[in-house]
């Protein structure tokens, strides 16, 4: 008998009705072997299949949304507005994606040298396994990024569903299913597999059938998969995107304070902070430190506290809180209003009590954030060369990028971010979510944007003679 | 005191009179230091300032074209006429770098959304190791195609030199460092270290200071740095390309046989066989075994015999012959013709022996193929299928892209040629020279052609809000 997967309702405390069975190892290599007979036969390298298998797989989300939304709701107790943007987001990369994947294939030039021709093509790296995030059970998940972009660059996909929304993601499962059924499309295009624990994920990762890997998470869930990605006999392309501090720095010549420190404490709270590019750390100026407590004290108290995702993601939360408070390393400003939800505040401390305590350059996933308080720029430098590989950094003032932290910043980050917040990830071609690492595992791709499809496509040159 | 390291002069099996100290462990941690100051002084982030170190360094080369000369000949015992090729490979490529550099650096667009603007800039990932090849001592080592790609995206560099070209390497280290201070550029741009054996690779590589490599070389020499550097607290992009066996299939329909037969051996016999895309394994049909056994007897006889770079390779060479005798698989065609060379030809086979003796799929690096006789295309395919990545595949007939090797060649290989031969990799934006694993370590690069740079770069988002 295999284990089941529970899920929960956050806002009512409540377990949902349906359970789901743990993959076997046994359906798992049945994937691997189907994903492996695809790809061998060319199942999606003609690009016109390809756009025909986007284009009603894009349809067939379309017709389910309602079905999704009842799922979605019932697992993450997110709101119908924040369903809506991130269904939106879901199709908004399936269209982009399928489009740079013709590009790239109309991009085609050739060299005529005195004895041969030579072009190049971009092929399929194989069938690739990927890991979604807890946080996007759309957009970063089954019908996410990761899969669509795999699915545009031609390869045959395994999905691990994440457990906290089993149920949405095997709904996302059963319509990419009947997608491939209804085109006569071969099925091991697409694979899913569930799991409670790491068995299956690992024996995903290890399978040397698997030829590159998606993984969005934790910095220690994606790690140890990349580990045993990197010490397999076949090494292979294995992208994660694995969370940030994403640092703010508060300039001494900021304007309109306010209304910056709105936004970030909105930023915070949103959905209860869990994204990855929350801002998790604050650096302000001495001389601005008292405006900036009381004005974040108040806007934080202003939002109604929200519940988590998963009671797992609470406990975490609830955990990290403890080890800052632990510390002493400064003062709390916390608020709790509802049931089922969780605090959220921030809290006041030092930029030397940083070098004291790691555990504050470790990242609170939740509606937290430290106001670092600096009085001297040169040694918040070197604090912020410190921190390590960023998804985002962000300064707020007067001519941001003309100032010496900009080039830092450049330098730990994947974006930066002048007079704005983090949160906001566009989906458009200038878009790089990643960052050098520990905030992904390779800081040349993104996640997100057309480029991100390039974590999927390997090129071979084609070399005829002349007369050939 | 130091080690010393020896270099042979091949053709009349004599040591050359320098000898060359091996670099400490001090001097190491020296060239990282400089080359981590380098990189966050953001010492070539001025793309003017890189494209003006890169073209005085163009000039510095051509002004010592006969001192490197002297010393490769010395060292490789290798012709004028191919030294030359190699020099202007060297210079194409420096220039190719950098008009890709320049021309990437002005792909520059931005989207402009509702409430910011976002563009995309590329960045160096930081110092870079290069490892370079024992067989090109200009075009793939200190002066190639590895550290100008680097140099192009904006990297430090250090350079492993090759103790094969020990004098050829430190002459190139020379020059680049003379440019450096000659325009007053940061010395941390470049380093270059010695060793006899692998110990200061290793450390090199083991490094966090590193955040890229490149390598060319022997499987086993490749693999074990690769591990090293993902097994790190920081795992970093390494690119190895790793040599090949790179097979030929001769279809049933060829016209020109001999022909074709005559460009495949002198590709074999040029500069004893030394390349990575020498062609190691030629399947033929049953029906044209005898011709081709004739023909290729007869072109291998009229060849003179070489010598081989270094007597380490040599010893290799004869090693790997010996294996490949003892499996009595077959029947040699082999010649030597003159003193310090090596012997050259091939081994008549049968497709089915390749099951039996795995020694028979592992390159030979020399002027020696194997001719594998096959009697059935489908029994052919799946043992292309076996071989594993390759860096290139060549199918030799009449309309070779129709035939179902053609899809199987692509799966397998970075570069397929069509009734040619695989040696000669030419600099254009079209060349793909990697593979699919064990070719290459990422069958996504490549380490030949503009693309190649992309290996070293890294990217950043900057978002405005409209009005900052």
């Amino acid at each position: 008998m295999p284990n089941f997967i529970e899920t929960y309702h956050c806002r009512t405390g409540t377990v949902n009705p349906n359970s789901y069975p743990v993959s076997s190892v046994d359906e798992l290599y049945k994937c691997l072997e189907q994903a492996t007979e695809a790809h061998d036969s060319g199942a999606l390298l003609d690009i016109r299949v390809r756009t025909n298998f986007l284009n009603e797989l894009h349809e067939q989300i379309v017709a389910r949304k309602e079905d999704l939304y009842n799922l979605y709701e019932r697992e993450t107790s997110l709101s119908r507005s924040r369903f809506e943007t991130e269904f939106e987001r879901t199709l908004n990369q399936l269209r982009l994606y399928r489009d740079a994947a013709s590009a790239l294939e109309q991009e085609r030039t050739e060299s005529v040298l005195t004895d041969r021709i030579i072009t190049k093509k971009p092929l399929p790296v194989g069938p690739v396994a990927v890991f979604g995030a807890s946080n996007f059970p759309l957009a970063y998940s089954t019908l996410g990024g990761d899969v669509m972009g795999a699915f545009a660059a031609g390869c045959p996909v395994i999905v691990k569903g994440h457990p906290f929304h089993a149920g949405t993601s095997l709904l996302s499962s059963e319509i990419i299913r009947g997608t491939l059924s209804k085109l006569n499309l071969h099925p091991g295009i697409f694979g899913h597999v569930l799991d409670d624990g790491h068995r299956i994920g690992q024996a995903l990762v290890q399978d040397e059938r698997i030829k590159g890997c998606g993984f969005t998470g934790s910095f220690e869930g994606g790690m140890a998969l990349y580990r045993i990605a990197q010490n397999r006999k076949e090494p292979i392309p294995f992208f994660a995107e694995m969370g940030s501090l994403n640092p703010v720095v508060i300039l001494p010549n900021t304007e309109n304070l306010n209304s910056h420190l709105h936004a970030l404490v909105d930023s915070i709270t949103t959905d209860a902070g869990q994204f990855c590019t929350k801002p998790g750390i604050i650096f302000c100026p001495s001389a601005l430190i008292e405006e900036t407590i009381q004005t974040m004290n108040a806007r934080f108290n202003q939002a109604p506290t929200q519940p988590m995702l998963h009671p797992t993601i609470q406990q975490r939360y609830e955990m990290r809180l403890n080890e800052i408070q632990s510390t002493n390393a400064g003062e709390f400003y916390l608020k709790i209003d509802q049931e089922f939800s969780v605090p959220h505040g921030f809290m006041h401390t030092l930029n030397r009590e940083l070098n004291h305590f790691e555990t504050l350059s470790h990242e609170v996933f939740g509606p937290f954030c430290l106001l670092v308080e600096y009085d001297d720029i040169k040694r918040l430098e070197s604090t912020l060369s410190a921190l390590k590989g960023q998804l985002t950094t962000t300064i707020i003032g007067k001519n941001p990028e003309q100032s010496t932290l900009f080039n830092l910043a450049c330098n730990i980050a994947g974006r930066v971010i002048l007079s704005g917040v983090p949160t906001g990830v566009a989906v458009i071609p200038e878009m790089h979510h990643g960052g050098p690492y520990p905030a992904s595992s390779d800081s040349r791709f993104t996640a997100v944007g057309e480029a991100s499809i390039l974590r999927f496509v390997r090129y071979v040159s084609v070399q005829k003679s002349h007369g050939t």
